[in-house]
């Protein structure tokens, strides 16, 4: 349970008090079973494209869902058909004309629009199946993913409807005469009298509405109910005409894609962010429920959710950036590498990059990169906290990685596979330049190793990777003279580790300093997931273990050996004893250990400025 | 100048190859002056909210401005007059009529849109100003504004209009009989045939379009064009009206708020994020550019720009959380302080916020909140990298401090500066609570440590202030015995600042370890921009300036009495001394020296994972 109520109920419940004393409007009586509707019913629903509900009053009472069917099915008609075929038979503009006018074209017999009777008679025409059952059940289905629950007919409103459904039929039989519809019009319109009574709820109708605004996945489902594509078609019909002859105002003083309905449904859509049904019978002069309009032009008001009404997006799709000078990888150097790096790593540029890439996210972070472009020898594109990445996007990253290819340089993509869209689209454009142009890592860690070592390659002399380190290099021996390291060294404990053995266990009990003399190993924790994160990798030359044997805390991480290793170990116990042995040599060493630390300790301190 | 063309320059090239060779359509002919055009002229111009502008083609080809002045000049008599007056002389309803159809009401004889010429001249006549000039002038310079450069009429044009504009004239006249326009009709025509004769380039237009899609401050310039209020009743009569009969489709097929005119410009409007301009003269049936629809179809499909696809936002506004347990603030604590803040310090949860704060962005971080309040006692909420909050944001905001402090709990806001409504805000709501519970800070730091000084003090005693520590408190000295540490302290020197006193000054060569008994001190940095970062404050019982003795590096940041300070120094030469005098001791003092660099250590790889 949580401490206390969201000022979203709040405002929702204090809405709803204000508005349910609204009495103006009357209840649809065109249909008997509509008629029966208490007017004083009132809900509200607000679903947010990240499947969170907001609902107050009658949102559980349920009713026939009527023209608000009409996007739904639509879109079901375009999944079905394809846009053109679907364009063809239903226009897309809207009329200007009440809610009841029946509005072919004069020449072609084409509905002018979708939302309309004569355009939802027609695409419910072209609703695929071969016989009215199958019809029928995929309607329903479709319904069903959109409301997260199965949707049934409401019977008693479908056997009024079909009663007294004259008009439409009247529609019906102008349609097949313009041969909008091919074959006898009666199931078309039986199909369109069963999808206006099928039974729905406020909050279903706020469920519904945030399954549009979340390109067609239910959120809270997460079951796709409409292929992305055909939504912003549905929400097209819906923003042009779905409110009717109110629909100019409606957008003007709400600014939503919306759909209302003859037994007071109305939902609006705002695009990527939420969905809201209302609920209230008592209909104004253009079909339009009173109570609802006031709810979404107040929602729209205190909530500033106008579709038009949008800040400048500034730079949303770069999280962070910052050169390999200002933060390394795991990799741990050699002094004169370290050096190295800190005077040439500018040249590696990392981009941490977030949320939706559209063209104008992604043009933000290209534009950038270009401005740059004279610096970055090395480009990381870390995809880690991307959302979502559509095709322009993919087509801004393809270019530039074509363009800072041909200028010699590098281009790293790192967690490509949050967006496999990115690979699939670089792979069809580049053909055989991809695989040595496209260079997928699954780690920022290891690109930024990657560049690195690339970049010392061209201003260090290259070390044997199979050298065995000399005692004097060692930072813990200098200052040593030969005779206090030999005093050490004979101290020291000879080990050999097959590649990929356990040198250290995590949890272990500090007992040795590792000097690592061949080979290279890395720390690494275990992730819950099931992964491994690298955490630090040494090589010839360098010491690990040491902090432990320090502060005597258990091993935090485990260290495996990347490749044949060759360690000498100092034992605890004989580094202890050299105090009294040898006290000048344990200061040396204990100098030399701290000056190890405060250079760590600089380097993490520089690291964390990063991302003040 | 950059290494390589942007790819949005070469697609804009590519289309303009592509549809250069389009030769459909015709030359405007009813005004003389209009029929000079060239109907080889086209220009396509993108320019993004952050002010980056992509033109090419003949982008500054002047022209006249013709239609696309309907909406600037219909945002003018918004400002002029209000919302109300306006939409009671003009409506918001789309016709589905020819651009040049009069479309009055038949009752109240009030124009349908301000995008046909009845509403437009009806617009034209509410321009506040006593002379005609005065009218011309301002809404030269509000074009101007748009533009971001100095506008002038073609006079050639407007004689031409004027000597044509016999159907206009005859609007005037039927606006005149019905009231909407209340004084002589003439003056009111005239100037409308002076803002369609403006004279405009491409690159103009893209500028204007990209000034409306980004809240009406011209990206380009900064400066601000029409207030913010009334850009979304622009963009919405744009919607619903701007394409003639062709809006219905337009806004199907490419999904942006537009507007063209006679003269072949088209400008077309992606809220927050882009304009586009167009420019070709051969029309289509319909009165619109045939290059400049096709130009913007394929601009909407190849970089998916329509309004209603948007993918789900995500959490956008959440950049990180962390708790006090996590990261601490740069308060060096004594170890039974870290200890308590390890174990307790979830009860502080920081909440970094990015971007845009609107009502939709805002909800994903008041709903983590609530679901998490139970465990919450301190709410740090960081606005250092927020672009905007609206007042919706503002609202919940202002609804969660006040739900939290009822609990008890402590709300604390840091950079709020960033967002002056936000104050502005919560000082009207919360009226005389506001000073006791708007807790704001300059620096997320110093309100971690404000909330981890309530938490200590509610879970430790308290240590006095102005206490002198024992030399024995010091990490430094542990399991040293009293003799020991008599020979030690017989080394130190006693020094005593007064407050604001600079202890070291940064660059300074490292002479000495300073032990603090009484008072604190905190490490800053000077920033290029004047101002000062703390990096850490330390309180009698600690030591500083330790890293500086073992590796030699000159001082890193300027350390600066809080109050009045008293120190002992360990003078770097008695340190070393130390090794030949007292060997054992210097072995014990560099163990624990080593100790805490660990543990500094330790804590820095924390902090640096919680960015991970």
């Amino acid at each position: 349970m949580s401490l206390f109520s969201s000022p979203i109920i709040d405002s929702l419940n204090q809405l709803h008090r204000e508005y349910a004393t609204v009495t103006d409007g009357t209840v649809a009586t065109y249909i008997p079973e509509l008629a029966k509707a208490n007017p004083d019913w009132f809900g509200i629903c607000l679903v947010t494209s990240n499947g969170v509900v907001y609902e107050v009053g009658d949102s559980r009472q349920p009713f026939t869902i009527q023209s608000i069917s009409k996007p739904f099915v639509y879109g079901l008609a375009l999944e079905d058909n394809g846009r053109a075929p679907v364009l063809q038979k239903i226009g897309v503009e809207p009329t200007g004309d009440a809610f009841n006018s029946i509005s072919l074209d004069p020449g072609t017999g084409r509905p002018r629009n979708p939302m309309i009777n004569a355009g939802a008679i027609a695409a419910a025409g072209l609703i695929a199946g071969r016989t009215s059952q199958t019809k029928l059940g995929r309607l329903l289905e479709m319904f069903g993913l959109y409301a997260g629950r199965d949707l049934v007919i409401d019977k008693a409103v479908y056997r009024s409807e079909s009663d007294t459904g004259h008009r439409n039929r009247a529609i019906g039989h102008m349609l097949r005469n313009f041969d909008i519809l091919t074959e006898d019009p009666a199931p078309s319109v039986e199909l369109y009298f069963q999808q206006c009574s099928v039974s729905v709820t406020c909050r279903d109708l706020g469920v519904m509405a945030a399954t549009l605004a979340n390109r067609g996945i239910n959120p809270v489902s997460g079951r796709q109910a409409i292929r992305g594509e055909y939504v912003e078609n549905i929400l097209s019909v819906m923003g042009s005409c779905g409110m009717y002859d109110y629909a100019g105002e409606w957008i003007y003083n709400i600014g939503m894609p919306a759909k209302s309905g003859v037994s007071g449904g109305i939902i609006a859509v705002l695009p990527g962010q939420m969905g809201i049904g209302v609920f209230s019978p008592p209909l104004d002069a253009r079909g339009n429920s009173v109570r609802g309009i006031r709810t979404c032009d107040a929602l729209s008001r205190h909530f500033d959710l106008h579709l038009f009404n949008r800040p400048g997006i500034g730079k949303p799709a770069l999280r962070l950036k910052f050169t390999g000078a200002e933060l390394s990888s795991s990799r741990v150097r050699m002094p004169q590498e370290s050096q190295a790096l800190r005077q040439f790593g500018s040249s590696i540029t990392v981009y941490q990059l977030q949320g939706n890439l559209t063209f104008a996210t992604t043009e933000v972070v290209v534009h950038d990169v270009i401005e740059s472009a004279q610096s970055i020898q090395y480009l990381v594109l870390d995809y880690k906290r991307v959302l979502s990445l559509n095709e322009s996007a993919a087509w801004l990253f393809c270019e530039l990685l074509r363009k800072l290819s041909d200028c010699g340089k590098s281009v790293l993509f790192v967690h490509a596979e949050r967006t496999p869209l990115l690979r699939r689209y670089m792979k069809a454009k580049l053909r055989e330049r991809f695989e040595q142009l496209f260079r997928a890592f699954d780690d920022n860690d290891l690109a930024l190793e990657w560049c690195e070592n690339h970049l010392l390659e061209a201003k260090l002399p290259t070390l044997d990777a199979d050298r065995v380190a000399a005692p004097e290099e060692f930072e813990l021996f200098h200052r040593l003279d030969p005779g206090e390291i030999a005093c050490v060294t004979a101290l020291l404990q000879r080990r050999v580790y097959r590649r990929d053995e356990v040198i250290i266990n995590a949890g272990d009990e500090a007992r040795e300093l590792f000097l690592l003399m061949r080979g290279t190993a890395s720390a690494v924790i275990l992730l819950s997931s099931g992964g491994k994160k690298r955490l630090a990798t040494f090589a010839a030359g360098m010491a690990f273990g040491e902090m432990a044997i320090i502060d005597r805390a258990p091993r935090s991480a485990m260290i495996v050996a990347d490749s044949e290793v060759e360690c000498e170990l100092l034992r605890l116990q004989d580094f202890n004893d050299l105090s009294q042995r040898h006290p000048n040599i344990k200061i040396k060493l204990l100098e030399n250990l701290s000056l190890g630390l405060c250079s760590k300790l600089r380097k993490a301190n520089r690291e964390l400025s990063v991302f003040d």
